[in-house]
């Protein structure tokens, strides 16, 4: 037996893209739930640069869009109907939604990482469909309450956030730190705001966009570089003192910020790499990461960070919401995908509400 | 008031390089000790890869010869007169000798990485003179006794072998763990004594000579790779049936190594960066090292290894006493180290004996 | 559709306990086995003190046996038949089996630390049946594949081995260490092949048993006291000339035994509660414990502990075969219990074999 | 050769214990400075609970008035003078003083837990003199620069606040964590502090004094409990939802605090032990740590903890200034010493300002 409130539409819209470029709102089913799934009403799907990715180019290193498939995996709702076992939700709750459903029985899953779980599906990746659409079904152990004073849109952007909050952990980020996050994106920028609340001191920031670098001042960075103006590691030895940061994260996907952000680390401290870099071989100084001891951490994903992620911008420390900078209906989804890529405007954060703009 | 037993000489003869290629045994003062120090009557030094660049280049990178240096710091010894404050020792105790004296007082000495110290003084590293001499005073809290059933020149590898209980330490090597270890250069052959007293099950090594090869296995490598006619990558993927190895070291200081060791390293795992290429610029995959989440170490020297070398050689676990393969008096210190250059005879470890072969 | 080789039984014996100290054998049908379930033709089983404890007492804590139950969890066996989902057995391999199968969806479970589960379903702990049955069937992640040379009833004890692997760890024990275990019962003699795992140098073992001690120096015990002709305080502090221990683990359940281990340890050295006391408060020194800085490390059975134990067994360094002392058939079940219970014979570990002694 | 600016006198005031609750003001030799040393005119210093045990007993364990001693431990100055060999200070410099002076060379404090160092020499503990005088000596490594807008009173708590800072290390303490605080006097007061500064979301605090409750709540607690009105189990299951807290630190040194301190631990969570029972043996629910896999830390002192413990004062978002109650002249001493004992005025922190009132 499935408990369930209210009436269900048997089918609903999806923004589904058939090809590069092409994405079409078709009318679909209404997914039916299994045992241990809840079906969300999906209210908020942020654009990230991942869905960008596939609807240009159609794959993103070895996943590759070989069937139409609905992008959209940053995102947020409210329960419709849950299925028989579930116990954790009832109908009519607000949920934040983490994207990767992993198998929880492998030696990742059990040991802690499930982040590294082969067998995770994903939404949004290939061939797992994502949020774009009505309605998704999901396993409830990956979905999270949020507070009522949480709005949806925010809730989404606990995804971006999460992965500052992982990499601040893998790094284990010390109140007092100095930290120096280069590439103000979304991922950025976030991150931004999540070694704040890590309680990092000095907060040096870099990138080329004024907006973006104006954005990461608001979220509590404290040191301002533009990288066209200035030189960041004469600006990173003048700011530390020449003691250099206890903590690296290098979330821009370049050669020359990873170069940057390898140098700006103190005797002993860390990096993380957060951004993919388009080519696979970069040059890095060898011979410093060894004389200086500096610990080097891969960063894929996230893992056991949303409930401190809601925790953190429910508790309005964390002020987020005026990243959202471009709001779009399910039937513009295409558009929004247009203008996170093309950035027109000058956006931060483009979201789609499947059921409305909020 | 100074604890002497027995009568000291006033002076000692030392093998002092005066120059690359020109090393010269002078008759100098026998060092007189402070009161926090110790003299010690040197029995045995091995010649490390270092001395060697010295002698060769007259510099290490920053570190430039630039008056007449004794080199050689793997080295222990007897105990000859102690300074007023000593109290861990007395004349006639075998100590093995930690070369690197470090502040004891700045912000890495007391975080427990003294390792990282910009103030140590370290053996043989200009303008420090080594042990390459009859005597030398040290301080006392960087020596350490040794049982009578630990012979000196195993003693003095306690010192290469502490690189690799760091770098096994910085990636908390856990027993039942497979390793790959590339290059079995002595620091790469006590890297395999290293990994096998920490527990691994499973460690695969690399290199293109046979005889190091085989010493490797003597010491408890349980896969030996030679570079010159397998492929690494695919030994390894075979080795552990794809699933790569817990944890690499790095310790040729050869790029293709670097890359092999990255790609040796299963999802999740770990790489310790021990050898120092050439070169500043090496090409990483970094794409790779932020999809499998693997953590890479800096491994500069070593910090509080001592007493478990010292267990480890002693407890007849680790013998790794046939690593010595010449041996020198102080008078053939030039000999030992064009031995060690040349490696005419295929050397694994040169050792000087600076007050009689033993 | 399942994949069955040969032809099974559709009943079988089992050992049921009605009441305490009531056991019968019952012929009951073979479990079916769901999707990602795997039927195990169950070989050895291990009698441990908690099995005792409930056919004495009918309840530990919390857990009490309402109605009739299968005791026995320490066990391995034949793959028979396997669910239509199971990927990594087949039908003959031989298997360890891990007695908890958890979640994989709880805070616990996600973070890496599954043996603190509140869902979990573990085998011999009511209302969950056990092994002493000549089939169980049991989820395929927690079953570990054997290799040909390690025998079924050393497979069995993975599971006390497990509980020091999980303490050793816990208390991050490291190679070259001075540790002390209290208590030579079956987890303190498995305990002692553990930390000879983790490298431990100086193994200080104490028990009232001359036989358990003598067994403790088998498995590479260094220093044995018995605490009724020696004083424990004392000898520990002669062996380690009045340091302490790195690291104690009290397995005896027994306030004497813990208040040793706790002065056992030196100075910013570590406990594991290994051991569950019959009463609930115990006289600790607590000033003791903060003016060392000593940590205290609770120890609940244990987590991705099996791999790493299969290795240790089956490499033939910790041979712990000699602690079966006492072999039963299933139809001598009661014997079985009555033999560990009283323990007439002097037994360390007494072993049930369900389907014939091998 | 000195360095000195201005005239230094000679001699100076000092409060001198004779025995307990007997305390003279005496004109002492201002103290010479050795190589390494500076000379400190002490600005502000507070009066801890050791001090008045001290003063009430004449001891505390191990530690015994035998002569004469100046006790005042939480201290901060202005650099008077240097020694020949100090380069980090110039005279005119403010500076927050750690007390203890380590050794620098024993294996605790090269492994970085200085705090243990048996070689310790500790401001106030006999049979070192503390600060209740116009100027002291001190090694340079154990002063810090301290920003112009830290008052000198504020820097003398970063003393207390350090046992704080170093609890919420041990313990590993999350962003978004729960935790439980027993027991508000000073150093509750300033843990509060701490663990807001490391991100805790949720902070329960308990005591009977409603003084020390408001006092809690300024400093970020969310929830306070008046042990003499409130069931504190009761009270701790309600607010986290029967979950318990991430990490409790029991402060009071009191046995039914540190009871309540582990009640309220969640399964897998953390306690750190900072007060110290006037008893040595505690009833301790030894099963509970087990079945929870709860980790206990001992905490004494505490390391490396100034400079974070400066900057998180001198942010502004850790505002203890309110903390000060009441303060008194170096001539009052003796009036200081009884109002932080009688507590008749509802004291929070007692200072005394050796060099008149700021």
């Amino acid at each position: 037996m499935e408990h369930i409130v209210g009436e269900l539409p048997k089918t609903m819209k999806a923004a589904v893209m058939n090809r590069p470029f092409d994405i079409e709102i078709q009318e679909l089913p209404v997914p039916v739930v299994g045992k241990d799934e809840v079906l969300i009403k999906v209210m908020a799907v942020g654009v990230c640069g991942s869905d960008i990715h596939y609807y240009e180019h159609g794959k993103i290193g070895r996943y590759v869009v070989e069937k139409p498939i609905i992008l959209g995996h940053e995102c947020s709702g409210i329960v419709a109907k849950i299925g028989e076992d579930v116990t954790r939700f009832k109908v009519g709750d607000r949920v934040a939604i983490e994207p990767g459903v992993t198998c929880g029985r492998c030696e990742q899953c059990k040991s802690g990482r499930y982040n590294l779980c082969q067998e995770v599906q994903f939404l949004a990746t290939p061939p797992v469909d994502g949020a774009f659409a009505q309605y998704i079904k999901h396993r409830e152990d990956f979905l999270f309450q949020i507070p009522d004073d949480l709005s949806f849109e925010e809730a989404a952007l606990v995804e971006p956030f999460s992965v500052g909050i992982h990499a601040a952990r893998r790094t284990n980020l010390q109140p007092g730190s100095a930290v120096a996050i280069m590439g103000m994106g979304p991922v950025g920028l976030t991150a931004v705001a999540a070694v704040k609340a890590f309680g990092a001191e000095t907060v040096i920031v870099s990138d080329l966009e004024p907006k973006r670098l104006e954005a990461a001042k608001k979220l509590g960075a404290t040191h301002l570089i533009n990288i066209l103006e200035q030189d960041v590691d004469e600006e990173i030895k003048r700011i530390t003192k020449r003691r250099g940061v206890d903590v690296a994260f290098e979330t821009a996907g370049n050669p020359i910020a990873l170069q940057s952000a390898l140098r700006s680390v103190r005797r002993g401290g860390k990096l993380a790499i957060v951004g993919l870099p388009p080519q696979d071989e970069i040059g890095v100084n060898v011979p410093l990461i060894a004389d200086n001891e500096i610990d080097i951490y891969g960063i894929f994903r996230y893992a056991n960070t949303y409930p401190q992620g809601i925790k953190f911008l429910a508790s309005g420390n964390s002020d987020v919401k005026f990243l959202i900078t471009d709001r779009y209906s399910l039937d513009q989804t295409k558009d929004a995908m247009e203008q996170a890529r093309t950035n027109k405007k000058e956006s931060l954060k483009v979201v789609v509400y499947p059921n409305g703009l909020l």
